[in-house]
């Protein structure tokens, strides 16, 4: 082979190797994905509103491991809402999450931001020190959801 | 109200408030977290034998990215086996786990000791540093579910 196959025919064996989805090499395990890292997010997110809404007792380490495990785990999802991930398994992503992506993108990057605030406020220990940053994490999901998530 | 009584009140109310189930509402809820978290962990420690299996081409970004999820994710299913948890939703968690409990446990710490050392490899940006410790961590996944979980 000339130097050229050579590398188009690795080229394309690379090509033909990497997965299809992002990351993931079927749709309905990016689909499941997403949906469980949202899932895990959602737990830690909504243990601390109780915290705060008095429904549960405020545990502070309980809070601050929360709120850690929040923050880490909202980088996750974004990757996994690759095209063609629309279908694969049961799921309630509109279509313009593809078609607006800038939107989308600029949602998931705010949420980011906004746990990140919720979780230096939960490393201090302070209950009062949670409560102003609830909103904003509470705010964006919402937002997202209306505009991307169907009912 | 004597003092003892408002204290034996207080105490009665902070037990009534306290989630049954570990940090969660409902057993369903501890079940879809502890096997949302497993997904994520599988997915992510996946990710990384495909590259040692030559199955994906090596990307040594991803692989740490990889890694470091893997391990920071397996910490968080194991609080999710509350007790009375056996049920609620579809899983397949055997009765062992809640009466051998102690065998379990170390289970779930040999996985997350054999996911840091993965990660600590991972880190070097080396797939011939990662490769030996892939056998440690699928080893200890695999001795766990031939124990605890249901075919």
């Amino acid at each position: 082979m000339t130097k050229l196959a050579t590398l188009a025919f690795a080229c394309t064996t690379a090509l033909l190797a990497t997965p299809a989805f992002a990351q993931f090499s079927k749709p309905e395990d990016a689909i499941k994905y997403r949906q469980s890292a949202l899932y895990v997010m959602q737990q830690n997110f909504s243990r601390v509103v109780a915290m705060a809404n008095g429904k549960i007792p405020f545990d502070a380490k309980l809070a601050a491991d929360s709120a850690a495990t929040a923050e880490f785990v909202a980088k996750l999802p974004w990757v996994a809402f690759a095209e063609g991930t629309d279908k694969g398994r049961d799921n309630r992503a509109k279509a313009e999450i593809w078609t607006d992506k800038a939107k989308f993108n600029e949602y998931a990057d705010k949420l980011q931001a906004e746990l990140s605030k919720f979780n230096t406020a939960a490393k201090t220990g302070s209950l009062d020190a949670i409560k102003p940053t609830i909103a904003g994490v509470g705010n964006t999901c919402k937002s997202c959801h209306d505009a991307f998530r169907k009912e």
